[in-house]
């Protein structure tokens, strides 16, 4: 185990009517910012509990946030904060629309020329405006993390920043608000999260008993409830309770600590949703069996601890790291999701644009591993055609 | 899983010589109060790290801190820390100075007439002096919580308090600091993180499949540690890493969202200790096999699931649930904990005054579930004679 820090001090108000409990943890007397993105909220009945939560609230909308939040789009939001003297943000939506509104939460009092540094360069955050969540998409974490992942669409440029400042105050899951969500963003969702936990434990650091146990916890609780929710005709409450429960502990920092992180398999994916616009999840559901067929004689030990404690493959058998990863490439298939390039109509062009651009930054490993660098990013994609 | 709140804004400092940093985290102008127990940490060398790193700080030390912290010796450092001006509290020891230190915390701004009250009819604390913690023993998960168990000398009353303005506001966890802990200690630590772990897992909420996960990922670390740590003759970095981390996440809030907690086993413990001077995590070992057995009926599903998963017992085997409490009770054993009242010098006498000091309370469960309760509580001792 490396040495860490471990600090989250994101308030978690969990369960059936948790959003009707909104109004005790907003700051009084302050104009709150709503964001959201395209509108479901306001046929599902969200928009109406968060407003009727929010009664005597002075209340300012921003809506129209897209799936992969657009900086462009963001910093109009970052006017019409300061135009109307907002002193809070609401998020009620999925991840795009929280990560987003970080941006918001942090770009509204940038001191520095351009705030898009605070994505491409790191500029420090030093003051952020408060923030809270009403999560209606399991899958991202972020309503329990301070990370947001920012396209720039004019460069087609799709970046992550971190800053404490943006955790949250506190975040709202009520696990009938999932009830509306179409198969594709709740597989999409288990995918996500299952992607997470891989890039925090199918790495190389050793001795870290509890971050493994916990990882494979909800490896296993995603294999177990994720097919059954998309093939269910009627929600199960409890079902998505614990999915919901699941995307939290994902990247919440938990099983993090005292590990060497990848993200090796998100940074790949990044590309393919910038350069084509496919659905996060399904980058992820693509490009991991490629990583893990790349990796999996450097990381051997873990695979085969992944093999035999989520799938419960014999790890002496000649062939347990192939199952493992066959495995792992089926529980997406049978969540409905296809995981070949081929499927969406990705070919040559685009995995030499990506090749390009991760050699481009300069950056010999791709991830946090070097095993997943810029010799093999073309041959892990090639793989996956 | 029932709705819940979690909120810890614990910040965890862990690793090897993460001591040195606790300066950048002492807020600047305040008078520290550093508090101990019985002087081991000037012996081991963690009393001239504290020190060191707390150069420049204005620092008043308050030792003498005892094992099951006394009221009457915390109520001494209040009136200390007010003579001195005390700003921020430093705990450096176990679970006993932490606890007896957010004692201190509650008590030292409390406007009512008797402090004691905040333990004994749970009054709600208003204000708190702000507190961290240096852990020296893992155990009681205090470094990461809000709670804390007191006991009054003159009545021979231990009860325990919740408030979350006593959460520290960092923790230091260094592994190399449990070195020179005596492997009683270390045993009793294992015990009490193993029950810990059980009082919030053994439960009759169904659909946690998380914290299920988490609470058995934590058991099974320490079924595979515990007797590794007591036996190696050479203290193993990562062992006692893991070891740390496990019963901070055993007792931090986690393991327990969503779930109905039990604690009968603690509350009986707490007795054997007020009446006997019995190590707490001594008292734990006599006392849960006895409470798995009285409760093996009603809650068996949970139990055929933790001797599975924890133990791998087959939970079809006639005798699966006898089992699972038998190797609970024998993982104590090969700690070097004897689990017998008898093998302590207690006897009927003592049982009978701890049932009667329940049916005084006028209480009829015990615990949080009321498989266990003031009728059958005798008879539970009573097989662990």
């Amino acid at each position: 185990m490396e040495n860490f820090v471990y600090y989250n001090p994101v308030r978690i108000l969990f369960g059936e009517g948790k959003i009707a409990e909104i109004g005790h943890y907003v700051p009084k007397g302050m104009k709150v910012m709503m964001t959201y993105g395209g509108g479901s909220i306001k046929k599902n009945g969200v928009y109406d509990q968060v407003m009727k939560a929010l009664t005597g609230t002075d209340v300012v909308e921003f809506g129209g946030i897209e799936p992969n939040p657009h900086y462009e789009t963001l910093m109009k939001a970052v006017e019409t904060a300061r135009r109307e003297g907002v002193g809070f943000l609401l998020a009620v939506g999925g991840g795009s629309v929280i990560d987003g509104t970080k941006f918001i939460a942090a770009a509204v009092g940038y001191e520095g020329e351009d705030p898009w540094n605070i994505v491409a360069k790191g500029t420090p955050v030093k003051a952020a405006m408060p923030l809270a969540a009403v999560l209606t998409l399991p899958a991202t974490g972020s309503e329990m993390n301070c990370g947001a992942v920012i396209t720039r669409e004019s460069t087609r440029e799709k970046l992550a920043f971190h800053c404490p400042l943006v955790f949250p105050r506190f975040s709202v899951m009520d696990p009938t608000v999932t009830y509306s969500l179409p198969k594709r963003q709740l597989a999409n969702g288990v995918v996500d999260t299952f992607v997470h936990v891989m890039e925090q434990y199918y790495t190389m650091t050793e001795h870290t008993e509890i971050q493994d146990r916990f990882s494979e916890g909800i490896l296993r609780t995603l294999v177990a409830i994720g097919p059954r929710i998309i093939s269910a005709d009627t929600p199960d409450y409890q079902d998505r309770a614990n999915f919901m429960w699941a995307a939290t502990m994902g990247l919440n920092g938990l099983i993090a600590v005292g590990v060497v992180e990848d993200w090796a398999t998100h940074q790949i994916g990044h590309e393919l949703t910038a350069f084509h616009g496919l659905d996060h999840g399904v980058t992820l559901a693509i490009v991991l069996p490629g990583v893990m067929e790349a990796t999996k004689e450097h990381r051997r030990r873990k695979l085969l601890q992944f093999g035999e404690r989520v799938w419960g493959i014999d790890p002496t058998a000649a062939d347990a790291a192939e199952q493992a990863i066959a495995r792992t490439e089926r529980f997406f298939n049978s969540l409905g999701v296809k995981t070949r390039l081929g499927d969406y109509g990705v070919g040559m062009e685009t995995i030499e644009r990506i090749e390009r651009r991760f050699r481009d930054r300069g950056r010999y490993a791709v991830g946090g591993i070097d095993d997943v660098n810029v010799d093999n990013v073309k041959a892990i994609l090639v793989s996956r055609l």
